[in-house]
């Protein structure tokens, strides 16, 4: 049985398989019509998010599949107590694949640990979104025709935007892709993804500068500044109107450039912009159906013996992480960390430091 | 594309269509069991109501199609400061036709503005809510069977009951139509309501007294009186009792006399009157859910070249309305105002006068 | 038409036939995939319950029907001031088959007084939860092959758990069974269970030593300490931790015991007790949704003519039962109380005393 915690769980063949069954699915609709009657997809929604939700509640009704579910905490059993394993323990009885988003970290890693069906990582708090990188993959494929040799831009809030850091390394595994960085100086990319990124010998370029950045671009990923990652409202706002994105500063840009952004947007794209025949985000939600369609359809079939060869890792147990936004303490499980390329142990559901 | 957002949207034979599909879906219920196989309805709510909700549901369900969508705003992406525009253009990539309910009056038609598929109003704050209207009419004509030579009349809420307004506006257009309006002095029918009746000719006639207007009565329309209409409690709790129906006011009531609610009702018809052959509410349920499969059947068949010629307006760009109930001025729409009969601009979204 | 409102409504003949239907479900899924094709079930739930109300869902869907409703109070009509009454005859429209979950006792009760539509109790308050000890039933009946001649030990919270007192109902009326309470004292089985045990004489000891239990037992049924159910935080702090089942406890225990827990449990069965095979509770809830298959399915069928001969009670007009809980107060109904074994007068919805 497979999940999909991170999008590095999959190799980069994996991927081209799920791209190449959602090209296949957006071609011939009427063929996957049925091919899931009779399953059940739960979406176990710790927090709420319509778009993810009804993506892939919309994915699976597609696939003639059926969904159960709730959209909040409030309506579930957390409220009684109830651990995310037991939940899913329970949920594996009800449903044939599981998509959850947490807000905590690591929650669908404890998930996978407990079900005994599927499970999709819908979002665990800032940690990873794995099917929003399939979704930018997929656009990139369908508008770029493939991954390599491409310049891509990330701006707005680098530093708590998941969606920039999985796409970041989902991408770098391709051959000959740069990448262009531009955040206000107090949202930058963190350390440890530049360095890898170095370590790598991956090019990228940092700036304050989306109109210096945007000629050479091919692809650009505008980020949502979200008010809950900051510590006060007056620096939210001292920062939300950076980087806005408006058909002036366009002007420059390459004439097949693609624009992305994984919505809600607030600001930080104007309208006008929607009208410009490169803006692709909402082309975007309709790949995002697409590909946990592709998804879906796949963890269904894939098994154990398909599961990539996983790296030999140092592993070693641990007091209890005391990130306050990893899920571990409050679950049933070991305290396990791992040994990370810089010599540091990270725990294994949250990827934060040991704290000893 | 053809939307809902008002009844007057609807010809008057459009109606006639839609009541005769309602008729038919009712005498062969098996004939459309998969009509909408493979479609989906979203239900946007951005404010409960368990009723409307569960009978769209219903409806497409009992057409062979799905349902998604959220059922209050806190899970929804309005929460994350999503726009209504954004949202439906969202939505339009999961779900075949959209069913939203919204406290602000105009979000519908902003809806209307940004979908991609068609748009059902399913009631703005106090302002329209058009499938009750047609439920009301389906309930008529399978009563009395015609709309013509009816007096018709409202008792209750007449000043903020949009479902009032909105069945006044449709029965209007038939022959030989009278209205009985009884309310309390506060709740009056609003003058701009009388005024059209005024200029169309149409006899209507104003009382306090609902025992006085029973006797002549072929349709008794009941409202329920909403404290969250009122300004304060008190006057909520004087004005409340007001005009309660009982199985003594029914008395002088004709035998074939019948009595509509739109439900829920709190106190304003007492439980005996239940068993009375004469009320006809619970009936009304049900032929909400069969006039929802009509208009959804309806909707995904009709083409614009199918859209009534609209009728050339004037309409001016002005500054953003300045009702707190009006959606417009959060989205990323113009503000257009049109000319009314009386010489006034009116927001197009609300129907609001221009403030200048 | 046929409900169930509590476990004693079904004959140990009718108990039977749902426990066989549930094994041939279980033994034959195909068979049974379309037979509800094209009927929906309302879920009501007033308070959240995820894995009650998925069980239901489930259930439904793998009978190849349909599902609607709502998940929590505020997203319902009742937030409106709507009675139960209304509501389950605007639902009666909506769906074939009606589960209600409710915080006041007697709520489902009066559903059924107004439902056109068979209905389920899924919990009222503390009252009643028959499918919860259907599915307790299906459990044992799977894992011991039969309910007589059997020694079952409830621990915990005896005195507020009602699936206790359900269950305790239910299995006294097989031959030779045996009860072992163990609770703290402030947690004791009620007198009233206890009195009819002793009528009966049917069996049982009561005793606060989980360890000393334990090797006589053929069943271990173990439940929660609810928060809810104390006057103080202090008081559930001291009680909470009491009557926890580990590893070490079960050493004494029969090889072939079973271990049941209606979850979700907090802390009161260790998470290493789950891989124990003597641990029966996650086979529990599929077990669940086994046995909701076969109760709606059966509801569905069975006819009024089919409903067992009732035994004429005893029963009073009286004042609005006074019992905070129960529901009846606010619902247009009349106050009865049914004469109950000790001469004392009962209300017919929450079973609580007549006070004058």
């Amino acid at each position: 049985m497979r999940n999909l915690l991170d999008p590095t769980d999959l190799t980069v063949d994996e991927i081209d398989q799920i791209m190449d069954l959602s090209l296949d699915i957006i071609a011939n609709r009427q063929k996957y019509n049925e091919v899931c009657k009779g399953k059940k997809l739960a979406t176990l929604f710790y927090e709420p998010s319509t778009r993810t939700r009804l993506s892939f509640t919309a994915a699976m009704m597609e696939l003639g599949g059926n969904v159960i579910g709730f959209s909040d905490a409030n309506s579930s059993s957390a409220s009684k107590g109830e651990t995310v394993a037991d939940t899913v323990r329970v949920l594996s009885c009800f449903a044939d694949i599981i998509a959850m988003r947490h807000p905590k970290e690591g929650a669908p890693m404890i998930a996978t640990q407990y079900a005994t069906v599927p499970v999709i990582n819908a979002g665990d708090g800032g940690h990873s979104h794995p099917t929003q990188t399939l979704t930018d993959l997929l656009t990139i494929k369908r508008e770029k025709g493939h991954f390599d040799n491409l310049t891509v831009g990330f701006c707005g809030d680098l530093k708590f935007g998941r969606t920039v850091h999985s796409l970041i390394k989902a991408l770098k595994r391709y051959t000959n892709v740069n990448f262009v960085l531009i955040s206000p100086e107090e949202l930058k990319l963190p350390d440890y993804i530049k360095n890898d990124l170095c370590e790598e010998n991956i090019e990228y370029t940092e700036t304050h500068s989306l109109e210096n950045a945007m000629p050479k671009l091919d692809v650009l990923y505008m980020t949502r500044v979200q008010k809950e990652r900051f510590d006060s409202e007056e620096e939210y706002n001292r920062l939300k109107n950076s980087f806005i994105l408006n058909t002036d500063k366009l002007k420059s840009a390459k004439s097949d450039m693609i624009i992305l952004h994984p919505l809600p947007r607030v600001n930080e794209i104007t309208y006008e912009v929607d009208n410009d025949p490169r803006a692709c985000y909402f082309e975007q939600v309709e790949n995002g159906k697409f590909v946990r369609m592709a998804l879906i359809y796949k963890l269904l079939q894939w098994k154990s013996e398909n599961r990539k060869t996983p790296v030999q890792k140092t592993i070693i147990e641990g007091p209890p992480c005391k990130y306050s936004r990893c899920i571990s303490s409050q679950e049933p499980v070991k305290h396990l960390y791992q040994l990370s390329e810089n010599g540091i142990y990270r725990c294994i559901y949250c990827e934060g430091p040991l704290e000893k």
